[in-house]
């Protein structure tokens, strides 16, 4: 459908933008790996500051390496509008989860430039610091510890496999900025992302407007049976953790199933030991997650699995020991930011579907300080964390033009 | 009961041996890790050699290090009697498992010494080479090139996980022998081994007579699915390999315990792709192996499983693909050796059982070519392939007087 708005983002060149960033760890299979506070993303970083640079605006890093880019508007007393999202990949990575969220926002500031528009608010736009948690275990670790969900103090002390530690690597890299991280005075926080899940383009949606993100339970489970030879235990001395494991996995799938397309529900990491062909598995380590738009669900999975994973492991003669990582509720987002989206996206003419984000995304941290709202775009098969992952580029531009309007009328609105 | 013999062998000497290898590769746990063709295994080849020379015994060697120690009879034109098992161990292995059937020979040649017995034919201790295979991946790899099951040119060319090649392997420990590795004339072959199982512990019994090893069938498993982010791909757009793996995992234990106590099935290695709890699993690859004492059980669970598990895997929406890795039948034992074993027990008053073995041993190669029993003895809680595999010093007695009465008779019987 045609646009019923002459003010229109740059499509070609955000496409642009998204191929150069892409080039910075480029993998030989398509995807990339730009990992958080590498010399690659180093690279990423210099490159971003020195387009938000070009075009005007300010840049500053916080003590974490959040990068903020900001454009002053016409009202220095009003709050600033936030956009944003992160540039650094998961180990095999696509080149859009993150990226696009960011380099979207620098097309909106660069077309704004064009355009001639003074807002009223300022803009400003974020690149988190860390949002796949691939290196220091730690995902959304740069606006957690902007909105006080991690202690800096600990952050900085997470260490990779080789045992650098956040803030080794951030001063290694040059970003452990002067600001304060933490929650300033803002207005709003606009996150365009792509979807990673399959729901946009199975019915054909340009924009999905989303509307929260899941409530979660993350377990660590570990099954200890007995090791014994392959060949010569029959059946009734058997106590084989992989058995009992593997029931535990099949459980875990017919929860989710019991509760239809909004379930989820994975074991997403095994470890088998001693893991040789001719030996009875005697301890299997596995991570257990599910997750659901509603809290009630997920205290109802919170419950009922631990006991139904506790019979398997006590009917195969094995010992389950089940540590909770995290729960954390469903986390709406704000109605007035959620309703700019929607408005946004209709008089753009645009296929829309209300959603519930299934991934953890910064904006959920930020929702807890500042009205926020997440604008999703189609990828490919739903493929993402995956170098496969993705998108055409009138879906990028969609998006972009989306999170124009959006930004546009809050910075604009009147108080 | 007492034994009706004046014949003994030393019960406490044997233990003694047995400690002392033990002491070769002796693990922090109290287990051994004397892998095959390594320093460690030289240096308990190189005390099992002088062991023997002091004996009086004359010790040669094979083409894929296979050792042979001759004490002489008194007709030169009889074939030898035969007697051994091996001295490596797996990586995190027990005292006895291999180390027992060596020893107690040892025991059962000094003992002919101490009791001036000059048999009628000659009698041969061998130690063979690489029977566990954890260094190379081909299980009995000495009595199976001996044997003619492995052709010696493509064992010498096998490599570690290092790239380090039999042959190499072979040089560099001195082991490669002057011998052709290749069966000759011989009377008979004895293997005194721990069981490996619950089984003689849990009845009582003192000795298992054993009459032959089980059939065999052994595949790798890959089944494909596809990767895709944990929190938002929904139920029906998920091609969760781990989901369906656990589901023919299950399987495997379920098609084992259909067959009751004689059954065995084992998924006992596996593999999870990419292995990140935040992704569905794209690709799983596992071991798979079923085992039983009746061929027609063997050939029906190789019809039924692929069958049935290429079921799962379409339920499932993903690949499976099964490569069999061999099919082995029942391997009977020749039944006057066994009967001798079985007059010995009777003779020492024993309390017996008839048993399959259910782990492959070299004796079910050397079956192929020479008339042949083995003799078990129990093991605490049936564990084997585990530093905690422990068994009685009267055990090993029993076991090693067992060998001795029944080598004695086979050597001495009238032809």
């Amino acid at each position: 459908m045609a646009a019923t708005t002459n003010q229109r983002i740059d499509g070609a060149r955000l496409w642009d933008l998204l191929m150069e960033m892409a080039e910075i760890g480029a993998t030989p299979k398509g995807g990339v790996r730009r990992l958080t506070l590498t010399e690659v993303d180093r690279a990423g970083r210099e490159r971003f500051r020195a387009h938000c640079e070009a075009a005007g605006l300010k840049v500053r890093v916080d003590a974490i390496g959040n990068m903020f880019a900001r454009r002053e508007g016409r009202d220095p007393n009003r709050k600033p509008v936030l956009m944003g999202s992160h540039l650094d990949s998961q180990p095999s990575g696509g080149k859009f989860d993150g990226a696009l969220g960011v380099l979207a926002g620098l097309e909106v500031m660069r077309s704004l430039n064009d355009l001639g528009i003074v807002t009223e608010a300022p803009i400003e736009l974020i690149n988190w610091t860390d949002e796949e948690g691939s290196r220091f275990g730690r995902s959304l670790m740069g606006s957690g510890a902007w909105a006080g969900v991690y202690a800096l103090e600990d952050v900085y002390k997470l260490a990779d496999t080789e045992g650098v530690t956040v803030g080794t690597a951030l001063d290694a890299i040059g970003f452990r900025g002067t600001e304060p991280a933490r929650p300033f005075a803002a207005d709003a926080y606009f996150e365009l992302h792509i979807e990673q899940g399959p729901i946009l383009e199975k019915e054909g949606k340009q924009i999905g407007i989303v509307t929260g993100a899941q409530a979660q339970v993350w377990y660590n489970a570990t099954i200890i049976g007995r090791d014994s030879h392959a060949g010569t235990t029959p059946p009734s001395a058997r106590k084989d953790a992989l058995v009992a494991a593997a029931r535990v996995i099949d459980l875990v799938d017919r929860m989710m199933r019991a509760r239809g397309e909004d379930g989820r529900g994975t074991v997403g990491e095994l470890h088998v030991l001693p893991n040789s062909r001719n030996v009875i598995p005697g301890e299997v380590r596995f991570s257990v997650e599910f997750r659901h738009p509603i809290d009630a669900e997920i205290d109802r999975l919170d419950a009922q699995f631990p006991r139904e994973a506790g019979f398997i492991a006590r009917d195969c003669g094995v010992t389950l020991q089940l540590d909770k990582l995290f729960k954390v509720a469903h986390q709406p987002f704000d109605p007035g930011c959620v309703d700019l989206v929607r408005q946004a996206s209709a008089k753009l003419g645009y296929s829309t579907r209300e959603i519930v984000s299934g991934a953890g995304h910064d904006a959920v941290y930020v929702a807890r300080h500042i009205p926020t709202a997440m604008i999703f775009t189609p990828c490919k098969d739903g493929l993402s964390h995956n170098e496969e992952e993705s998108i055409e580029p009138q879906e990028a531009e969609a998006g972009a033009q989306v999170l124009f309007e959006a930004v546009l009328a809050r910075a604009n609105r009147t108080l």
